[in-house]
């Protein structure tokens, strides 16, 4: 076993090495800034599957390879005062989704709601990040995305369809935001990676071989092209409701941004939705943060099973983590420190002061 | 056992049974008819725990013991160009929501985008028919509502949230359209109800008794206040995702509409949300149906393991059985045949002919 032991890095800091290794690859101060500020934005909600662990293997070499432009030309073209398709030109996705949520949120400050439908982009990192952006104009934000193509069709053999991604946001009054931000199967890649560097192995029921037989040793995931199933797993537990919501993420993503979706793709595409909705657009909103926290004391209140705590909300573990970790620093995983140096030696950046706090 | 053989009905003729049977509550004729035509849609798509099966105990009772009122007023507000309340005013809930999802495609065909939150509605059937309605407007339909309160927390005890649905619908050209008509939950309650009927066991992890034990005798659910666990079931099976999609359904419907969803409500009272999403508001969308069919097609064509058939889009089963049922007639369970015979005993109602073909 390797050593793991998480080291504490400083948010800031941390933030100007992610936005000086992109501008090293050619893109832009502003495009820098932003794509960093989201990066670790995910590691200080502590979804650190899709922070910085990603940061050198897949967006600065894809930079460098040329799977994601440096400077794309983003275009944006309305089709009605409240709908707009993004033509992201394969820059890098957390720019173009970052523009497209604007877009939608202009939208509906203006018109009460709005939608984006965005084609030719790449990797976003978390969905968080963008629908939060509309909760905190006091707006619902709904997203969608392509994830991965990783994931079988229920009864199907090999993986035909993205790990798609739904994520959801609302603001509250004492308590939240809401966050709910989730792909509709049994688990991400990411996990898997996890799961394989820790020697474990998958619960059953998350994955198949390219033959369609249950594993649940992620080596074998890997060494042989498997596949995740979506949630439900199983025809009795709702296998086709998994399987539904992606092909909705797939239909308001791809279909609708005119590049067929995940089924489709070429390697490296996203596409993704994004709708903005005003709140205090429904006259009937008048009360909405008023009854967000009393859904949350309400789950707060519920009685529990032994051995369960609390029943949380979703994104009150994410929460929590960003104010514990923006206080304290993020830890970071020693193989991910690993990556960073390596990216650091690559593009001659000094990383030594990202743990002074 | 009883005996369930079923027998066909003639579609229009039982349309024409059930909107007397609502005449003769006092609702007026265009709104029975309506109502009719909704419920028995239902039954034509194979929807059968949603049609005339609940027509007599749930609608008609309600409507004669003033939980749903028979000639409401309802009231729609326009808070901006694209978005409304809706006011149900406790009438029948197939009106109020036939009334929001029309005031969507309205909007929607003007400004590209229609939304509406509906409160003080009542139990409005399957939610395929509002979705298919903007479908067949060469739009995407979008539709959440509370379902009953039947549904337990990740971890909790006892009933707290609705087994709420969520409702998609998109057209295609050859094939489609697609129609995704879901709870985010293991099961829904009328399912229960069949498989008491049928004396028959859940399969494990659906449903758990009030102390939060599982359970698979649909007898201990009914008579001892059990709750269906949300989809996903176990949390190493993604229960919270579930139950994160049913919380998001509450607040689109119940919060945004100001009357606090599933956990807050009047016994039999619903709430709903309405989206119409105009395909060719978005530039990119030239090539949406044929990108459907391509999909389909991506499915159909999608190797299965043995003993199962090809992959199919949601929607295409009940596709198939509204044109076969269209043809042929509705099959009925005995159980269905002798509440409608009750029915029109009590309303003085003639139920010969809803037999000829």
């Amino acid at each position: 076993m390797k050593n793991y032991a998480p080291q504490r890095v400083n948010p800031r800091k941390l933030e100007r090495l992610v936005s000086l290794a992109f501008q090293r690859v050619g893109v832009p101060l502003g495009d820098a800034d932003l794509t960093a500020k989201i990066l670790v934005d995910a590691d200080l909600r502590g979804i650190d599957s899709h922070g910085v662990i990603n940061l050198h293997g897949y967006y600065i070499k894809g930079i460098q390879n040329g799977t994601i432009k440096s400077r794309p030309e983003i275009k944006i073209a309305a089709g009605s005062p409240t709908t707009a398709s993004v033509d992201g030109d394969n820059g890098l996705g957390f720019v173009v989704s970052h523009r497209a949520m604007d877009a939608c949120i202009r939208m509906a400050r203006e018109y009460g709601t709005g939608w984006a439908s965005v084609c030719n982009s790449t990797h976003s990192g978390a969905g968080a990040y963008y629908v939060l952006m509309a909760a905190e104009q006091n707006m619902i934000g709904i997203h969608f995305s392509t994830g991965g193509s990783t994931v079988a069709a229920p009864g199907g053999k090999g993986r035909l369809i993205g790990n798609n991604v739904i994520a959801f946001a609302a603001p509250g009054k004492q308590h939240g935001p809401f966050v709910l931000d989730m792909a509709p199967t049994m688990a991400i890649a990411n996990k898997l990676h996890m799961l394989q560097w820790e020697g474990k192995r998958m619960p059953e029921g998350w994955a198949i071989d390219s033959e369609g037989r249950p594993i649940t040793d992620p080596n074998v995931y890997f060494a042989q092209e498997g596949a995740i199933l979506p949630l439900g797993s199983t025809p009795a537990n709702g296998v086709h409701k998994g399987f539904g919501l992606l092909l909705l993420s797939d239909i308001l993503t791809g279909l609708l941004s005119g590049d067929g979706g995940s089924m489709f793709r070429r390697k490296g595409e996203h596409s993704h939705a994004f709708c903005a909705l005003r709140i205090d657009a429904f006259p009937s909103g008048g009360d909405f943060k008023d009854l967000m926290d009393a859904m949350v004391e309400k789950l707060h209140a519920t009685p529990t099973v032994e051995g369960v705590g609390r029943v949380r909300y979703p994104g009150e573990r994410g929460n929590l983590t960003y104010k514990e970790r923006s206080a304290n620093g993020i830890p970071l995983r020693q193989n991910v420190v690993d990556d960073l140096q390596r990216m650091s030696e690559d593009l001659n950046l000094p990383m030594d002061d990202i743990w002074e706090q």
